[in-house]
C-alpha cells in the first residue's frame, strides 16, 4: 500500500518548470490529489531557485549519500538542505513516503526522460504506464554502481526522476509545463490504481536506456576545444555506431566516436553539465522484466 | 573608409558563442582579416563569463550611458568594465573603431536578429547584405527615445548587435556558433566591398522590426502568475492581431493580446528578461530606405 507520496520541484533552482508546478499545486491540489494516498510537495533548492541558479554551493542532488547527509562536517547551504529533506521526506532507509518524483529540466532532447535508479516492479510499472501515456517517454536506468547514490530519489526504493525537455534554463514553456504536469498526472493514476488492486496490465518488459559511461568534451588546458558534432545535436536515443561523429573541434577537426559498439546517447549537451565537461552518457538499450505489482 | 572594427563576444558571461568565437579567431585570424581594415576582438565581461553568468553585479550592456562612463561613483565590476571597454573600444563620440559588432545569444526563436539602434545606410546596407545571404535574418530596429542609450554600440553610429537563437544559456550548438559565424563574415565581406568602392547594390528599403514596446508578465505580489501561451511561443516576428492569446495563467485563464492593431513580438521567452519580468517586445514592421553606403 502506497499511503505518502512526495512531490519535489526546483531541486535545481533555475529548472523552473517543477518549482512553478509545486507553487501552483499547493493552492490547487485537486491536479495531485488521488483517494488512496495523500501527496505532499517540497521546493528542493528555494534559496538556489531565488537566485535562479542551479545550485548556491554545490550540487543539491548529488548531497543524499549516506556518507554525506551523517557527516558532521556540513559547510555548504546544499550539505544542510539536503539534511532537512533526508529528515521531512525521508529518512533514507526508513522513509515517511513510499514513492518519490523529483521533477527536472534539460537543455538536452530528452521528451520526458524517466530516470530510475532501482529496478523495482513498481517504478518499471509506473515509467511503462507514462510510456503508454505520452509517446515522447523513455526510460534512463542509472544503476548503482557504489551501493549508495547521492541523488535524493535514493531516500526510498520506489522513486522516479522525471527530465523534461530540450527547454533552456530559467524559464517556463507551455509545451513543457503542462507535459511535466501531465506525467505527474499519469504516476498518481497509476499509483492510485496499484492502491486499489486494478492497475492496467503492465507489459512483460520494458525498454531502458541504462547507463554505460559518460563521455567528456575534449579540453586543452582546462578549456573545451570542441562541441557537440552537428549530426548528433538533439539525437537523444538514437543509435550512435562506431566511427560516427562525436566532435566538432573548434579548429574543424572531427572526433568520431571509439567505442566498439553502438550505443544510445542521453543528456547530449545539457548545459548544467559544462563545469564537469560531461558532453553526453552513453547508454545500451535493454529490456527489462517487469512483474506485477498489484 | 572603415579602418578598424571592433568585434566583442561575451557581453553577456553566459551567451557563449560569441565567447568561443572570439577566443577561436584570436588564434585563428583569418576568418575576421580582410585587407581593407583592421579587424579587433574583445571579451566583453571575462568575469561573469567564467562564474557562466549573465553579469556579475548588474548588466554590462546597460552600462554605456554617457552619464555612467562619466560618473564617479564607479561600484560594479560592469561599471568598470564599461569605463576600460569605452576607453579601448570608444571613446563614445570620437570612437577608434568606425564599426562595432556585439554578438548576443537568446533563448528566443530570434534566428539571427540584427540590431540596430541608429539606422545610419551603412547600419542598414550591412544588415540588408546579411538577410540577402541568410533568411532566418530580420532587422531589430530599436531607436533611442532619451538621445543616450545605455548599450555598447551606442559608443558609435555603425554598429550592429548580432542575436542568434534559439538556443539556451551556457551552451554552444554547432548551428548556432557556425551561423554566428557565417554572420559576421558576411559583415565583413560587405564593408571590404565597401572600402574597396564596390559594394553590392544595397536595396532601396529594407524591412525592419521597429521597437513600440515591451509586455511584462502578468504578476502578483511580486511572483509571475503565468507564462506565454503556446500559440506564441516561439512566434517571434510573427503578425499578433488585438485577441490573440499572450499569456496563459497558472490557474488556467487566458490573457489576449488588448492592442488596437497588429504587431510583431520579437525576445519572446527571453530567459535573461525574467528578472525584469518582460516577456517581449512588441514591434511594427516598416520599410526604411536605404541609401547608397560607397
Amino acid at each position: 500500500m502506497i499511503n505518502n507520496i512526495a512531490i519535489v520541484g526546483g531541486m535545481h533552482g533555475n529548472e523552473v518548470t517543477g518549482l512553478h508546478l509545486v507553487e501552483h499545486w499547493a493552492n490547487a491540489s485537486d491536479a495531485i490529489t488521488r483517494p488512496s494516498f495523500a501527496t505532499h510537495l517540497f521546493i528542493g533548492n528555494p534559496k538556489a531557485a531565488r537566485l535562479n541558479r542551479r545550485y548556491v554551493d554545490e550540487d543539491l542532488n548529488r548531497c543524499f549519500a549516506a556518507a554525506v547527509l551523517e557527516s558532521d562536517e556540513k559547510v555548504t547551504y546544499e550539505s544542510n538542505r539536503a539534511f532537512y529533506l533526508n529528515q521531512v521526506i525521508g529518512p533514507k532507509g526508513r522513509p515517511k513516503h513510499d514513492f518519490l518524483i523529483d521533477m527536472h529540466t534539460s537543455t538536452s532532447n530528452c521528451g520526458v526522460m524517466i530516470i530510475i535508479i532501482e529496478p523495482t516492479s513498481l517504478n518499471l510499472s509506473v515509467a511503462a504506464y507514462i510510456m503508454e501515456k505520452e509517446p515522447k517517454a523513455r526510460i534512463h536506468y542509472i544503476p548503482s554502481t557504489s551501493g549508495d547514490l547521492p541523488y535524493m530519489n535514493s531516500i526510498a526504493p520506489n522513486s522516479l526522476g522525471i527530465e523534461v525537455g530540450p527547454i533552456p534554463q530559467g524559464l517556463i514553456r507551455s509545451d513543457s509545463y503542462h507535459l511535466t504536469a501531465r506525467v505527474i498526472g499519469h504516476s498518481l493514476d497509476y499509483l492510485h490504481h496499484v492502491n486499489c488492486g486494478s492497475p492496467p496490465i503492465a507489459p512483460g518488459s520494458v525498454e531502458v536506456y541504462r547507463l554505460q559511461e559518460v563521455v567528456r568534451y575534449p579540453e586543452k588546458n582546462g578549456l573545451i576545444t570542441g562541441f557537440i558534432h552537428s549530426s548528433l545535436q538533439d539525437a537523444d536515443y538514437q543509435q550512435l555506431n562506431p566511427g560516427d561523429p562525436l566532435f566538432e573541434l573548434f579548429d574543424g577537426a572531427i572526433i568520431p566516436y571509439r567505442g566498439d559498439r553502438p550505443v544510445y546517447p542521453v543528456f547530449i549537451n545539457e548545459a548544467a553539465y559544462y563545469d564537469t565537461r560531461i558532453a553526453m552518457s552513453l547508454c545500451v538499450k535493454q529490456q527489462m522484466p517487469v512483474r506485477p505489482s498489484a
